[in-house]
């Protein structure tokens, strides 16, 4: 078997991550390595190495490197194939990213530790959005590492949705979309919609209404994950729109048709490169979502 | 080995309950069957057959049936051997109940079902609360089947607490309490706060802020149940207090003083009358919390 | 000076609104009044009475009926001539509508009413929003009767605004949208936002985010009338869409751009047909926003 | 006429309190003040100075200096004349405040423009909460500056009330409790709770429900000063308590009692040493309770 080649994936509009992966290409050519680049940038850097983020299996790629924010690591998961994905280790440059493990001061330190192999990989959990059509039949979309998100195709009109979960009916209302998210999923679009945050550590989908109106009682829920939701679109004339991760846009979704999220089979697989995941995530999510007040501890009330 | 007995267990304040409560006591002695009246109903009722609620092991008791609302099932699941419990039908009179699983008008169709042994036990998951005191000392309190609320002991002035995870230092934050329930608990107060609702196939712990203060960012969190959430209290001169379901109240919880939650060992067994769980849920959930809207489904925006 | 004209308005999509617009131009003009319908309902009632609903000047008609729900009122509103503009009358039909004050079942004895002039009509703030270019040109919008919504122009990208009040730097933040509504429509979409209700009495604007980021602190804000709220397009290549009432919207908001929002020296005057306006509005409250508990009173919990 | 004195109110718990209106005391008397000492502090300071505060009104005190944070200001404008008192200087120390307008490094130069008559008083308006037994009897109950609260008097039981405004029914609620606020108190529980931020120009009372239940409805309201809330309490056997700006609870409020809030004739008088005050509360709203993001604006997303 030939040796196996590590990839470079990267967001396109920063002239600082094209700069940074063009030192990492040089870095770890220099370490004797083949390296490959994803289509869009290789022009960029390399031209002859590119390769389609869909060709990269495990079985081709022993890892890959993806610069950029989430949103770079979510198209990035969303574009390798699903099955038997290379472990993808994001390297965040310049926003507040919560999926990464590496950064732009980090990097080539944590380079060296891939190529010794000291790191771990952990699977994470996708969900699948499947559309079915008013005469029954059943589209596959794209999976979802973060959330599947319904919203009215007009930003003015609400959407009027009846919600079922494992077929059972639930609740019809009046909102501007439903959001149908991972653990992974549950700090980013859900926590602002006022979703709960989940630990990494559960397998579960939360479903939160985004801003329904005042007498829904639609409240966020987490479900086990081998379960099935189906959101149907109830308003004769309102179109309504998929986003899968924010990064695919499924546009046109007819009155009547049905949206229905299950488990996936895939799982994406990240690399981690410290050992207490479980005080990591903890610590993060301090420091990146929630944060903590800072007050004299002795501010107390008077007696 | 002695005949098992059937015990009775009831609301005290209504005249309704105590009512129905000596139906369904001649109503089994008719049946041939053995029967105990919890201690504090038996001089209303049949003074001879009176027993403590945690003398009910399962050896001796088949099942319990429990008259009332959520709260009469709560001080009876709290009241009961934390270990061998008795399978309990709750049976809801007058209130707004969720955890119920019969009503005052279902209820002697629902004890044929039981005496014929027509019914499932569904095990739930508890959680214990310790008091750790300043020198270390920790005491262990009474389980929680609902939730563990820890609140400032005067309405007029917040705590501060800091709250770890698995020994993770997570967030300190301003706020009137902290609800820490199951997934039992999440449709009870742990909803009113803003947390979510946590399917009860799930074995979790949710973590919910009490009012906290606006820049707090403390928020919703649903834990692994595998894991230990430890509450300090920081201001030097405020005390607390733990409410365990509602039902048992510590009082003057110290400054200082740290409040941990862990998974506990014990379950609540209780009685499942009907064979889809899932479905009834759900259904449940509609009509009990959540509700749905009612308006005309073409109710539709202009083009 | 000419007889004074009543002026029909109506939704297009609905034959029950056209068939009832019908009834009502045929009962008018039977009674003896000069009827004119606005210019896209007139070719399907009677061709020759046709007007621009900006061309209804309160100088040429005594007032305007409007058939549909709130969007219809919202729309009508936002079409006569913003000085001088005739009373409007609401007819709620099929939706739910708290702008109305009459409905199908009540329109024709409500038109007697009108016609005998037993009626008070009340005046209504608006607001004005203003799009500043780059170079500072200044464009006014059109007014808005319940609120100037400013949204990403992607679904699935997060606007970054910097808010201003009065000139002062208030604060920035990652979020959907921003709604800025007046007393009219804090009950309309700024309450599915988290806003606050603002008795109709009051003259404010009010600053509701729309899922902002968790830790973005910004949170409904009430402010005097006599104020200008400036939000600024932060971030370089996303464009935003000012949505007016939910019925106008204009799009490709460019990076940088500013929108003022200010109060309106414009009012909107609707026809009360009954006397106690503040009994009706917390009536219509209840019944059509926030509902009420129905549970028995004596569902009291135990001593 | 005399001349006019300067009194002095501190919080007792601190010792650097303490101290520090020591400093103040000496400074003024070497500036041949009057001064006097609110009577529970003058015995650790100058024991022949003591005044009760209820005397202090404008005629013997020029003005009041309060030391502390919020619950200071709140406690003195309670406890001082509600008819014509002294404008009172909040001088924070050592808490978040935000009704104070000095701080301990500004003090000495802040008491010199004082005594320069180098400022502005702001009249800020108060509520009051009477309380109507069951015979029909009311009891006036001591204003608020920031807000009334009627809470369970039990933390593990809810309150079940009705709302009234203006006498009409609005809604029927299982809760913790509610608050009526302020435009001043707009930024302190009410905000906790879910509340809208009121600018301090508008004369307004808030309503917002304390944790209620998942279809309760009830939002909060700001409704115009003059009006009247009634909250009634409806389960039999539940009291509630009464806590008014977090300094005075009135216990024991039986099922069936009344509570009505109404305007206040009495106005706090405020001290304001800077002229742009609207400038200035836009900042401290900013600084003090909802922060702003912190990040490059150039974190942009991908076209």
């Amino acid at each position: 078997m030939d040796k196996k080649a590590i990839a470079l994936a990267s967001r396109l509009d920063s002239e600082d991550a094209i700069k940074l992966i063009k030192r990492i290409f040089e870095f770890l050519i220099k370490k004797g390595e083949v390296v490959y680049l994803e289509t869009r940038i290789a022009p960029k850097i390399h031209p002859h190495n590119g390769m389609d983020l869909i060709d990269m299996t495990n079985d081709r790629i022993k890892f890959i490197v993806s610069l950029g924010g989430d949103g770079s690591i979510l198209r990035v998961s969303q574009s390798l194939p699903q099955d038997n994905p290379p472990p993808l280790l994001g390297v965040n440059i310049g926003s507040i990213g919560f999926l990464d493990d590496s950064n732009e001061r980090a990097i080539f330190r944590d380079l060296k530790k891939l190529l010794e192999e000291q790191y771990s990989t952990q699977e994470v959990s996708k969900i699948t959005p499947y559309l079915v059509k008013k005469n029954g039949d059943e589209i596959k979309l794209p999976n979802a590492l973060n959330d599947v998100v319904v919203v009215s195709s007009k930003h003015s009109k609400v959407l009027q949705i009846s919600v079922k979960v494992n077929g059972i009916f639930l609740n019809r209302s009046y909102l501007d979309g439903i959001i149908i998210s991972t653990a992974t999923g549950s700090t980013a679009y859900n926590l602002s919609a006022g979703g709960a945050i989940v630990s990494p550590k559960l397998d579960v989908m939360q479903l939160t209404p985004l801003n329904p109106y005042a007498r829904s009682g639609l409240k966020p829920m987490v479900i086990d994950f081998d379960s099935e939701i189906e959101i149907k679109l109830l308003r004769p004339r309102l179109n309504a729109k998929i986003v899968i991760d924010g990064q695919r846009i499924i546009k046109k979704i007819q009155p009547n048709s049905r949206i229905i999220v299950r488990p996936s089979t895939a799982k994406a697989k990240f690399i981690r490169l410290h050992d207490n995941q479980s005080k990591i995530y903890y610590k993060r999510l301090r420091k990146k979502i929630i944060g903590s007040l800072r007050v004299p501890i002795d501010d107390s009330p008077e007696e």
